[in-house]
C-alpha cells in the first residue's frame, strides 16, 4: 500500500497516517517527494483496505501495491501447473480440446456426440447434468441420471468427462462421477462451493465470472488452492460489456495476463462467449492463436433439437474443421510434440 | 419473438422459418413490409431463444418481444407488493431505513450501534454473521454466534433484523433467527439458494448482481416467487462499469425501471456502491430522491476499528444527519403519512 | 510513479530500473520492503507512462501516483470556481436550472418554450442550432439561423443562452451569439475544439464523454484552462455501461468525485441520460440531491412534434413540477439564499 | 419498428398508437397475439425513434427492427469492398500488414523503421504527424513537417503511408501527403470530420470509438459513403470495459459481426488495444486467426527512446517474428494466393 498525501497535507496529518499504519502492525515509511509526501506501508500481513486510508484528512490517494493472492501466483510458484487426467495433460504447452453438448439429454445423444468429437480430435467430453438456467421454467438437466450417462460415455469412449457442480450439495455426487468438476461463471464467487472444491480430490475447471476482474478470478482459485486442491484449470468464457452484438465479449488479453500472473493453465470457451454458431470457429482459432492451453466447445449432432443452447452448438463436421484449423494454428508457434488435439 | 428476414431472403427461406416456428408449437405470422418480411411468433409457451432463429439462412435478426418473467411482472400483478415485518412496511409508498454494521463483531458492538441507529430513525437493523469475502484470508463472520447476537438485538431494541444467508446450508439457521433474509449480489444467480428462498416463510432481500441486467434480476426474483414466497424486496447496490472512481456505479435509473416493470419494492444500498464514507450521504439523498422505497446503510460507532468495510461505514452522527435529510427529501414528493424514517 | 519489482527481481534488474528513471531526469528512491523492492519516482516533470516501466525485466507493476492534471485540480486552486453570466452564477453553492428544447426549430417554438421555462424557474435557455446526429439522414439543426433565434430569445426573455459548437469552424459564430458554449459528449476529446475553447472569452460547458473516466474529463477541461479560459462548467450526462434499460447510466457519484478533485462547477443533464420523459423528473431530483450545481433539462411545448429527442422532452407543466421539487430538495441541505431556481 | 402493447392496453390506447404511426406517414399493422397486441410499423422512410412510442399510454415496448444504415450494409451491396492503394489491396481475402512508429519523430527514425518493416513483410507504413493526446502537456507531433517525412518514406521505400487527420482544418494537408487518411477513435463521431472525409479522394481508415456499438461505427462510415467516398477501411482497436488489465479490451467478435453486416474491410490494431508490447504478438495472431483483413502494428527501432507509446512498440525482430507467424496462421484457413504479408 502507498498512501499519497495531498500537497497541502500538514505534518500532523502525515503523522496521523503513520500512527494508523503502525497501529495495524505494519511499518510506515514516509517518502518525501518534490511536492508531496507519500507513505509506504511495509510488512503488512495481508491485503489492506485502501478505502480505510482514504478517510484520513490530508490523504489524496491510497494505492494497493501488492496482489492479494499468494498460492496461485507465479511469484509463489514459477513453474506451470500441469493438470493430468489419465493420459491428457492441460498446461504442459500443448493444446487440449474438450467438446460435447451443452446438456446431457440421453445416453444415445451423449454417446453419439462423444464418438463424433473423439474422432475429430477432442481429448475430453463435456456435458451438463445440472444446468444453471436464468429462468425457473427452462430445462434444468437430467441430474444424477445425466452423471450416470457421462460415466457410461467415459467407459465406452475412454474420454474423461467434465461436468458442472451447481452447488455444494450435489458436489459429492459430481465428484464421484466426473473427471473434472466445473464451477460455472455465476458461481465464481460462491465461496461455499469454492471451499468444497478445495477439499476435492479431482481437478476443478473454474470459469471466469461475467464481470470478474483477473484479480477476483485468481482470488477465487486461491480459495481452492488454499483448501488443499492444487489442480485448477481457469476458463475464460467472455465478459459482460456495453457491446451486445455477441452474447459476451471474449477477453483474449485476459489469457495472456493470467499466463503471466499465475502458474495455472487457462483455456477458452468460445461457445458461451459467442452464443451463435457462426462465431465459434473464428473465435476458437483466435483463442488458440493467443496461446490458450485448450478449448471447451459445444457440439451437437442435431443442434436444432437440442434442449439448450442449440444455437451455439457446432455441427460435427464443423467441429472436425475446427480441430483441423486450431491444430495447424497451434503448430505455428508451439512445440508440436506437445499438441494433443492431433488425431491418432 | 419477431424474426426479421433479410431483404434478399427467398420465399423458400421464409417458408423454412415458418415451418420451424410451427414445429415448436407456435403460430407464425408473416408480416410483409416495404422491403422485407418479418415473421411474428405467437402463442409461444415460454421465452424462446432468439439465437436459434439467427442460424437460419435468410434471417437478419430475431428480436425477443415479451419478457421472460411472469409472477414478478406488473402486468401480472398491477398492485404494489407491500412487505410487512412487524409494524414496518416496505413498498407502501413510505421510506424505510435499514442500518447497522457490515459485520456483527460482538454483542456490545451490535447493541451499541442498534441503539444509535434506532434513535436516529432506522426501522430495521442489519449486520452480517456469514460474510462473503473475496479473500480466503479475510474475516468471515461470527457464524451462528452472530445470528444469536442479532436475535438479542431484536429483543433489546425491537428492531427487526436483516442478515445474509451465504448458501443453502446455513439458510435454515438464518431463517430461524432473521426477520429478513438477504441474498447477496454474488449469489443473485445461485439458483439452489434462490429455490431455497422460494420455500422460506420470511421475506427475502435480493441484491442485484454486479453486472446483472434488470431482466436477470427480475428472473432471479421469479425463482423465489415461483417457489412460493411472494415476499421479495429488491436492492440496487451499484453495478460494475468502466468507471473506477467509486467502488461501483450506483444505477438509480434501475430503480425507476424496476418500479415500472414490477410490483416488488426496491431499496438502495449506497454504502456498497460508494465504498467510501464521504459519498454515502449524498448517494442516500439521491436514492431517496429518485423514489426508492428504502435505504440500507452501514453504520459503525467506531469505523476505524471495524473488522470489515470500516471505510464505508458512517459515524453515528453522520447517520443522524442522513436520516434527517432523506426524511425531508421524501416529504418533497411523497405522502408524508407513509414515511417511516421519521423519529418517534 | 511507483515501480514495484518482482519478489524474484535481481539486484541488476533493480539497478537497471533506477538507471532508466534517472535517465528520464527524475530521482529514483528504492524502498526495500519485506518481500520485494519498490522504487519511487520523484521529481518527474510531468505524467509518466507506466507501461514504459512494465517492459523492464523484473518489474511486476508500475503504478501512477500523481494525477496528470494541474490547473483544474483542487490542490492547485482550493476555492470553487464560480462562473457568472449576467446575474446568474454557477458554482457558488446555489442551484441553477438551464432548460429548453433539444433543437431550435423556429422563433415561435423557441420563444414559446423560453417564456414557459423562465416562468417555471429556469435561469438559462438551451437549444441546439448545430446538432450532432448519429445518422447523416437526420435533422442537423438550423445553423446560423438557429443562433439568431437564440439571440432573439435572450433579448425577449433576458435568459442567457447555451448552445453547442460542433466544430472549431462554427465556433466563432457560436461564440458571437451564445452566452455559454457547449462542447458535446462526442467531442470531449476533440482537441482542436478544446484548444479553440481555451481561446474563447465565454464560459464553456463541457459534457462528459460516453466512456470518459473522470481523469480524462478533467484533462479535457485542462486543455481549456491551459489555453487561457478559466470559465469551465462540467456536465455529467450518463455513461455507457452494459445496462441498456435507460439510454445511458447516470453516474451521480462522479459528481461528488469531481467536486472533491476539482474546483470547477459540475451540473447534470438528466434528459440525455434517461432518453425517456418518465425518468427525467426522478433523475433530476437525484442529481440535485447528490449536490450538483445545476441541471440542464430538455423541455418542449409540444414534444410529439419535436424534430429531435421529443421522447425525452418534458411538457411545460412537468417542468414546473420539476422546478418546485428540486428547489425544495436543494433547501434540505444547502443554504437557500444561494439557490437560484426559486421563482420570482 | 414494432410497438408492443401491454396486456392491459385498451382498444383506445391501441388506436392512439395506430393513429400516431400513420401521422408519421407510415403504415401501422396491428398483430393480435395470445395475450397482447403488437403493432408493426411499415414503410417508414428512415430510422424511427423507439423512445417516442414508449411515451404513449398502454405501450410496453418499442423495438427497432431495421438497421439505420444503408450504403455500408451488405444487404445494399453484397460484394466485398476492396480498397486498393497502388498494388496493395485490402478486403480481397488476403492479409495486409501496416506498420510503423506511433509518431513520426525525424526523417532518420521514420526511414529506419520503414525499411525494417518493409523487409519483414509490411505492405504499408504508418506514423502520426498530428497526435491526439490526452494531456495538453504531451508531445503533439511534428505537424506538416511529419507529413513531408512520410512522403519521403513513400518515395524511398515504395510503401504507401497512413496517417491521422485530427480535424477538418488539417484534413486538406493530410489528404495531399497521405495514401490513407486515418480518423482516430476519439473522432469517430466527429461529424464535421466525417463529412470532410466523405469528400476526400483517398481511402479512409476509420477506427472504432472507445465505446462505440457496431451500429454507431457503421453509421460513422455511412457518413463517409453518403458523402461520396466509398473507400472506407474499418479498424477495431479495443473498447473500454470494466477490465483494466490491458489498456482496452480487444473485441474480436466485432470483426466477424462487421464482416457479416457490412461489405467494408475490417482490420485490427493490437498495439492500442494492448498498450503493452508483450501482448502485441499474441493479439496479432488472434486477430488474423479470427479473420481480419489486416493488422496495423506499432514498431520502433528504439522503443525506449520513442516520444510516444514506446511501451507498446515492437522491436524490429519481434515484428519479423509476428509477420512470419500471422502469415502462417492466415494460410491455415485462407486462400494463400491472396495473402500479401508474405515476403518477396
Amino acid at each position: 500500500m502507498l498512501v499519497v498525501m495531498s500537497k497541502r497535507a500538514t505534518p500532523e496529518q502525515i503523522d496521523a497516517v503513520v500512527a494508523a499504519i503502525e497501529a495495524k502492525g505494519c511499518t510506515a515509511r514516509p517518502i518525501p517527494g518534490g511536492q508531496r509526501v507519500a507513505i509506504g506501508v511495509l510488512h503488512n500481513p495481508g491485503a489492506m483496505d485502501a478505502a480505510y486510508f482514504m478517510t484520513f484528512p490530508g490523504v489524496k490517494d491510497a494505492i494497493p501495491v501488492t496482489r492479494p493472492y499468494k498460492l496461485v501466483s507465479r511469484e509463489f510458484q514459477p513453474k506451470n501447473t500441469v493438470v493430468r487426467i489419465g493420459d491428457v495433460s492441460i498446461g504442459d504447452g500443448g493444446l487440449s480440446v474438450i467438446a460435447g453438448p451443452c446438456a446431457v439429454e440421453s445416453e444415445t445423444q451423449a454417446l453419439t456426440i462423444a464418438r463424433l468429437v473423439r474422432q475429430a480430435g477432442a481429448r475430453m467430453f463435456r456435458g451438463g447434468a445440472f444446468k444453471p438456467r436464468t429462468s425457473p421454467y427452462s430445462f434444468q438437466g437430467l441430474g444424477e441420471e445425466g452423471l450416470k450417462i457421462l460415466a457410461r460415455v467415459r467407459e465406452e469412449t475412454g474420454l474423461p468427462v467434465v461436468t458442472e457442480a451447481l452447488d455444494h450439495e450435489v458436489f459429492d455426487l459430481v465428484e464421484r462421477y466426473a473427471d473434472i468438476i466445473q464451477i460455472g461463471a455465476r458461481n465464481m464467487q460462491n465461496y461455499t462451493l469454492l471451499r468444497r472444491a478445495g477439499r476435492a480430490r479431482k481437478p476443478v475447471l473454474l470459469k471466469r465470472g461475467l464481470s470478474a476482474t483477473i484479480e477476483e478470478w485468481l482470488m477465487a482459485a486461491e480459495y481452492i488452492l488454499e483448501g488443499g486442491n492444487p489442480q485448477v484449470i481457469l476458463c475464460e468464457r467472455g465478459v459482460r460489456t456495453f457491446a451486445h452484438h455477441s452474447r459476451n465479449t471474449l477477453d483474449l488479453s485476459a489469457v495472456r495476463v493470467v499466463m503471466k500472473e499465475s502458474h495455472l493453465p487457462v483455456i477458452v470457451d468460445p461457445s458461451h462467449a459467442a452464443g451463435r454458431r457462426d462465431q465459434v470457429i473464428p473465435l476458437s482459432r483466435a483463442a488458440v492463436a493467443v496461446g490458450a492451453s485448450g478449448l471447451m466447445v459445444e457440439v451437437h449432432h442435431a443442434p436444432e433439437e437440442a434442449l439448450s443452447d442449440g444455437a451455439q452448438s457446432l455441427y460435427p463436421e464443423q467441429f472436425d474443421e475446427l480441430c483441423r484449423q486450431v491444430q495447424a494454428i497451434s503448430e505455428v508457434f508451439r512445440d508440436p510434440r506437445k499438441d494433443q488435439a492431433a488425431r491418432g
